[in-house]
Parts: structure tokens; C-alpha cells; sequence
């Protein structure tokens, strides 16, 4: 639906799937960068999961995420310094991005055998 | 309380309220830096702010912390368009740093005169 | 040359022109999100623009990048508080990646009419 | 001689050498906080430094900044994937702030015993 009263869509090169491919990137690409770093513990984890959800859930064609942050790489609250700070390998996102009819689903997540977050399109399919 | 129990202690050459300064200083640089650039709108602004304030809850000395993001900069919802990129003039931020007896009070708030963000030093008290 | 081999090829559900596109996209949201809020001025956005292009550059399927930040937004420096912050639509974009024989041109640029830094695919094309 | 001429002195609350740890400390989390997460591999190293200098220079009070990334971090460039994310622990800042006559020398460095990045004041003179 949103796909379709896209008031940018004819400065766009290419296909309906292809565009569907290109916002889930952007999504993707910006939950990696904006939050790496943030300060994160087992008190604090679920409102950082919520507001990744919440922050990617109003950017344009996004139709759900799910966010989750591995829970057993946060540290023990022995000191002051009891926190870490979010790292891309801790978390696995789960994405679907709605384009006119098209739905591309997409990850992140660690890949073990690469050693790297990896982005990824799990599927593309139409309504 | 926590200062007390600090294991870094021996490692600074500065007294008690100049740590809390520093300390203070750290987590307002920090928050402008980390969440400048986040998407926001109406629908998650309060998941953002939550996640800011439970963030900065977690990191070294910090006894308190309020964040507020202006609402009134935030974006009607009339296309897929319809939200706005956080920005640190958009932000007002409370904080409490206490180590060992001394607290610093400060605060990070957009400045009309200086047309600057500001980050401040209110008062420095001892318990 | 990169596409033909691509370690993660076989966990990607879609075609060599989608996977251009989501590669793009990646490149694109991450720019944004990363640097956005930087410090800069007239002395250092010279350094932040190479850094920008650097950082792009290394990552996977990009063969070209430039990035221009608008010196129009930056402060003439007349006290302390004499630079600003990167904000997205300061930055124009200009990105090639090329994925088996796929190369997608895109870009990012702040669009006037939608008040939007919009992130496009200008066109692909098939070597 | 900026610390002179500061327009926004008479907001802070706090004596001089306080001030300099206070905007020490917002330089080392900003720093912390802006770059985490950037793409960073033995080609770009370079110019990653270089930005994340300029950057903190033309920050208030900023006397000297030096940036070093750790290359022993770095990932050897076999595959597409060849190129990590910048993480806290890999930088070393050494950064000076002089306010008024009080100069707070300060550096931001992982310690293996903390397993902690430690941002710390290490001493504070007047000119």
C-alpha cells in the first residue's frame, strides 16, 4: 500500500523488487551503524530491542521487524563497569519490507563460518 | 557509593567533583553521538527515550537521568516519509553523576543565544 | 569479479540485480547512520568526506564512491563553539556497486520537494 | 584563550579545572560513541584517524588530539569480507583540553585488567 502512493517513486531506476532489495538494505545498514556502540545490559536490553523496532518500524516500506540482542553476551553487574557496549555480531534482526506487491524478507545476523554480521534477502515474493 | 568500590581509581590524577565532571561529560558526549541520527517520530519517540535513559542508567556513576525529546519537531505522519532523523538540538537531557560524596548536576539542552546545543556543568554538591 | 565469488552467495534468496540494490542500500543506511552527528567545520570536512569514502570503499561489492558535504552548512568559526554537526541532508552520495556482472548506480541527496535526504537507485545496468 | 572568551561561562556552575575535565570527558564519549561501528581496514585506517582527529579539534577547547587505531585488529583482505567494524577497545586518544589556564591531559585506552575501555583523566596543570 505505502508502495504504491510512493511520491518518489519516478526518481527510481528500477523494478518494484529491486526497490524492495534497496529499502531493506538502508534499514539494515542503518540499525548496524546507529546503534553499534550503545551502552547495553541486562537491565537496559529490552528498551534498546523496543526502540530498534519502534526506530525502524516508521521508516518507509518497512511492514514488521524484529530486533533481538544476544542476552548471553552481556556482561555480569559485578562493578561500575558492569555494561557493554552493543557490537552488530550481538544482534539478529528479522525484516520484511512491503513495495507495492512485493515483499522482500530479510536478516541479520552473525555468520559463523564467515566471521561477519551478515545482511541478507532470505526471499522475495508477491502478493 | 560506587565510587567508593572504583577499581580505576589509582589511575586518575584529578580530585573527586573534577572525576564527576568528567564522568558527566562522558555520558552527555556519549548520548548526543550515539543516538544523533536516529529515526523518530511520534509513535517511537517514547521507546527512544526510554531506551536513552536505560542506556545511560547503566553506564559508571550515573544516579540519574531524564531525556526529553521535543515533540513538537517531530513530523506529521502524511506519507511514507513521514518521520525525521534525531538531532541533538532536539534533545534535553537531565543528569546526576555521583562519585564517592560529590554530585554533578548537568544538563544538555539547546541554547537559542549561543544557537548551540549545549552541555553544562549546574551545580556540583557534596553529600 | 567481487559477485563471482561471494563466499555468502548461497544464502541469498534473489537475483544478481536485487542483491545490487540491497548491497547499495546497506552502503547507503550505513553512511548515514554512522556519521551523522560528526563534528565538522571549514578545517575538517575535507578529512571526514575522505574518511567517509574510505570506510565505503573497503566494504563488500562497492567499486565507486564520492561523497561531497555542502560547505554552504558549515559555521564561519568566530568563537568556541564554531562547527556543527553532520546532519544527512548536508551529504550528496554518489555510490557503484557491482555484484557477478550487475553494477547498480545510486545516490543520495537531500530532496527539496519531499524535505527528505532520499537514497535512490539512479539506474543498473548489466556489463 | 578560548576559556577567556566563553560565551557560555556564565552558565556552568563549576570552577575551571572541573570545567576542562567536563569537556574532556564529552570529547572522549562523543569520540567513542560517533565511531564505533565505522568500516575499518588496513586501507582506510589512515584516513579514519585523520577524521577523528580533525573532528575533535574544532571541538571547544580541544588543545590536542591524537588518534590510533590498533592494526594488529585489522583484518588481512582474502574475501569480500575483509574489512571489520571499529570497536572502542581498538582506539587509543590522547587528547588535551585547555580551559582558561587549566589544561586536563586525558586518554581513553583499553585496560586488559578492567576489560574495560577506560577513559581517564591522567593530570590536570595550570598554565
Amino acid at each position: 500500500m505505502q508502495g504504491n502512493r510512493d511520491p518518489a517513486a519516478k526518481l527510481f531506476g528500477c523494478n518494484e523488487s529491486e526497490r524492495a532489495c534497496f529499502e531493506a538494505g538502508i534499514k539494515l545498514g542503518g540499525i548496524y551503524h546507529q546503534y553499534t556502540g550503545s551502552p547495553v545490559s541486562a537491565e537496559s536490553v529490552d528498551a534498546l530491542e523496543k526502540a530498534i523496532e519502534a526506530g525502524a518500524k516508521i521508516q518507509p516500506f518497512v511492514s514488521d521487524v524484529r530486533v533481538r540482542i544476544d542476552r548471553t553476551r552481556l556482561r555480569p553487574k559485578k562493578s561500575a563497569y558492569r555494561y557493554t557496549s552493543l557490537k552488530g555480531e550481538m544482534m539478529t534482526v528479522w525484516l520484511q519490507v512491503k513495495y507495492g506487491a512485493t515483499v522482500a524478507t530479510c536478516e541479520m545476523k552473525y555468520d559463523e563460518e564467515l566471521r561477519y554480521t551478515l545482511m541478507r534477502v532470505i526471499s522475495i515474493s508477491k502478493e
